[in-house]
């Protein structure tokens, strides 16, 4: 269900993909941005909306459904799809991430992890059976595996434990009932150790999944060390698998990861700052509410196609925002997740004419970083 | 510029009217609901969908857009229509009631009312001059004259003062220039007192305005005194104007308001309740966050064409709700709004067709008011 339709070629080709995955409920052109939709609706947004942005394919939170509203009423409400009014395809991680990151006091054991909800405290339990039951409930085209996320700079001994406790629950989550059509991924751990990562990645091949994700990156690490860890196990994923680079990342990460091999990403980034009042260009992050856009009668970005830039000036959607008007944050995330969109289209066309080194490299010398990244790379003696 | 269409006919006549008032910007069937965009948006909707939910006019807040984004970048801007794309009629206030309402410490003086802003306290002052150059500037379909509302059971000498100083207001607003083709409408004041209703809505008249409002209602009195001012001004205003019954009101109120021959109407409830999680039905007010919509696949409100009716269940909404999601706001208003828009369609048909005595006497009959409601008719005795 995964076709590789065309690898880079032209100067300097990078590793860079071009594939087709084939879903329940749709198909989807890799490489691709996924926005995230946590809570059953891409925040700020509704599905025709994210029609109009030519999103192939949203993100649901395992861990946050299965809070609220619960099971219960996902099952009563014919699956997330029917519930939300969303009728393209729809990946489901498995909850793992956010146990080890949100939930309150965890204790992993041998069949999952005991923890407390980070809403109510109720105590809970989230184990490869039951990820796996409430993404088959949810009706995810794509489910996420069971992994451990250990933290960043975790001792060997960790890693490697958790290493292990990831295959081991990889090995489960196969084993468990699957909503109709629905196909599921592994997730690689291993920190920045190359040992281990190429390790994990060969044993979750053998257990032969419909994709392979790429976890544990970006929660704490550097931006070199993130790129290490990609360029660590992909070499290991097969060819006519997807590979999905989990929670990515700026749009020059994205261009740099799909140089490295990556088909699939996802991140909270362009929903996240639109609601800080943070446009993405490709320049680099633009502040709205900024004084020098008070009279600004041009749009967020030249020559974007999104209702926001079409149609409002950046004096207008500052103004909403220091107004504190929803429609601020509104048009900010309209035009940030077409931003990341129309970016992944452009890569799809470049790898096609055979020109994504090129563009890759433009791109990403023209587009100005973030505090953030750039305190990385000096941490990594850049 | 206004043209009476019709006045009611049929079993037990009310003094409704259907009318068509001419604007710049666009033609207003009348009686019709004006939703209310303060500071430049309908709160939480974008200009298409006030296309979709069949808006014919909208209002803006004089007093403040006039604090932000201030008239420096309004002016630059190109006035109001184009800053927030909104092509259809606006009406602008005077910002009069924001400055008895809103702002700090205030001194009416001869030539207008010196105040602080609520924002960051800095002096101001509006008078006659200030608010007509404010609406000039804002370029709106429709301008409001500057009044003095007193505060309800304020002491006939206050009312009288107000009254004289309202009338010599108004004679000095309709010196000041215009935008093209923008239309005046006089305020009558003088609170819940007989011959001062009387006398304001007379002398208003005598200066000739291309429209009438009643103001100085829904400030704190009762739902019958609210009325009977209503009935005292109406018969004073002439027929062949536009009647315009300010901040009001729930949708029975509006139905009673027509029978007494008010065109236009404005007000915050159907967004404001909205953003509380409370949508407005022909039943009553609904609250969405109750635990009996959890597993509702219904609408909001059967039979309704709106955009959350035709693809939401309360089930979902009400999710999106308790997970604090924008986008519940947005399909609550969408509805509420719509709910407004509907019923003003309703009323027009039924003033064409002769039913309308009974249409609002079932509708009221049906319609179950509110805890505020039901305590301010106790508090009159009814």
């Amino acid at each position: 269900m995964f076709t590789l339709l065309q690898t880079d070629t032209g100067p300097n080709a990078t590793r860079a993909r071009r594939g087709r995955l084939q879903t329940t409920h749709g198909t989807i052109e890799t490489p691709i941005f996924m926005p995230v939709g946590t809570q059953g609706t891409v925040k700020a947004l509704d599905p025709r909306e994210l029609r109009e942005l030519e999103a192939q394919i949203i993100l649901g939170n395992t861990y946050h459904l299965s809070l609220r509203p619960g099971m219960e009423i996902m099952e009563r409400m014919g699956g997330l799809h029917r519930f939300m009014g969303w009728d393209g395809p729809i990946l489901t991680d498995s909850g793992g991430f956010q146990v080890f990151s949100l939930a309150k006091i965890r204790k992993i054991q041998e069949h999952g992890v005991a923890f407390q909800s980070h809403i109510d405290g109720s105590p809970l339990f989230l184990g490869p059976k039951e990820a796996m039951e409430i993404q088959r409930i949810i009706g995810s085209d794509i489910a996420m595996v069971l992994d451990e996320c250990p933290p960043h700079a975790a001792p060997e001994k960790q890693l490697r434990e958790a290493v292990d406790r990831t295959v081991r629950w990889a090995a489960e989550c196969l084993k468990q009932p699957r909503a109709e059509g629905q196909l599921y991924f592994g997730i690689a751990q291993g920190g920045t150790h190359k040992a281990l990562r190429e390790e994990c990645a060969q044993r979750l091949v053998d257990l032969n999944f419909d994709g392979y994700a790429i976890g544990g990156v970006s929660v704490g690490e550097t931006e070199a060390e993130m790129y290490e860890a990609v360029e660590y196990a992909e070499p290991h994923l097969p060819a006519d698998k997807p590979r999905y680079a989990m929670g990515l990342g700026t749009p020059p990460q994205l261009l740099e990861l799909v140089a490295r091999g990556v088909d699939m990403f996802d991140c909270v980034l362009p929903t996240r700052i639109a609601r800080n009042g943070t446009a993405f260009t490709r320049q680099g992050a633009l502040t709205i509410k900024a004084s020098y856009n008070k009279d600004n009668e041009g749009p967020i970005e030249e020559g974007c196609d999104c209702y926001a830039c079409r149609k409002f000036s950046r004096a207008y959607i500052r103004h909403l925002f220091h107004a504190q008007e929803i429609l601020s944050l509104r048009l900010l995330t309209i035009h940030n997740v077409r931003m990341y969109l129309r970016l992944m289209n452009d890569v799809r066309s470049h790898i096609e004419a055979g020109t994504f080194a090129e563009f890759r490299k433009e791109f990403v010398a023209g587009y100005v970083p973030s505090e953030k990244v750039r305190e990385d790379r000096e941490k990594a003696g850049e």
